[in-house]
């Protein structure tokens, strides 16, 4: 499916804030391909398509990842914000026909991160956290240093959104951890 | 080995400050195994007996705990800070004829915590991080913490302890993620 038509399906999907939202990660995904030498229409696709689970219910995420969801916890697997990123992929392939593996990777580590990250996958989770709509504390930082050094963003990212889980005592997800201890390794071995 | 030999042999191994630290933690870790019926003798031996290990060379630690070296990445193979916990267990059995299991396992987690802590592994923990000369910040709501909720004092070092090193943006090792997560299940679901 071409991104003409992705724009058209998707509001079947999602509310019309967070089309706003996808609209400015598509945009956002699209700038840092061209300074990063990304496929731009990868990440236009991957930007656009990051959230199409994210106004599911929860039952609707679960049936959608139940492979996946029997190896989660429990906390993880009561977790909207936590699952949408897999029912995501799984809708993404299903109903809009992405087969590309890298965009479905993309989309399934945007809330998470993980370790070892391809590009394209960190290009999405930069631009889901500095997209222009985004006003929370730290995004004008974030912004700053993605347009500068993506390692550098994802590393301030990481550890923003760690402390915060902290400071309000939730779950952490491991993979985010191990995102974060992973692009330390990379941005320290530049130094 | 017992207590009182086990403090004449400790200042071979450790600074004279060190063994003013695991004297506290013993003292300590003795308070709070009464308070929360564990074995105190158990306690006072691991709280005695955790940092044998600290002040030793690196390549000493290496040495100590080579088979477990293998498995663990580069920056941990060269951290002290972590090394010395896996080192210490080595060395209390090796030199001290400590044997008991649990005693053994509270030593070697003192440092990064892990899922699933007994009493006893807690215990130490805990001590590690308030005995009296401790005078960092938060000591004071860790301390009054562990003695009325030794699960909310752990769940506050755990996340004391990840937000300073995300802050001073450095290596966390997953099994303190666990620890932080694990305790947050067990907290939440006494609510």
């Amino acid at each position: 499916m071409n991104i003409e038509n992705i724009v058209k399906k998707l509001p079947e999907y999602i509310t019309e804030d967070r089309m706003k939202h996808c609209i400015g990660v598509m945009k956002t995904a699209a700038e840092l391909a061209e300074k990063y030498k990304a496929d731009r229409r990868k990440a236009e696709i991957a930007g656009l398509l990051h959230d199409v689970a994210r106004d599911l219910e929860l039952a609707q995420m679960v049936s959608l990842c139940a492979d996946r969801v029997k190896n989660l916890n429990d906390y993880v697997k009561q977790n909207k914000l936590l699952l949408h990123s897999y029912a995501g992929r799984v809708l993404a392939e299903r109903d809009f026909g992405i087969r590309d593996k890298e965009i479905l990777s993309a989309i399934e580590k945007h809330t998470t991160g993980s370790n070892n990250m391809s590009l394209l996958e960190k290009i999405i989770f930069v631009s889901d956290y500095i997209e222009p709509s985004r006003s929370f504390r730290g995004v004008k930082k974030a912004r700053k240093l993605a347009y500068s050094d993506l390692n550098s963003a994802m590393l301030y990212i990481y550890r923003s959104i760690l402390i915060h889980l902290l400071r309000e005592v939730r779950y952490v997800c491991v993979e985010t951890l191990e995102g974060y201890n992973s692009i330390l390794m990379e941005v320290k071995k530049v130094e």
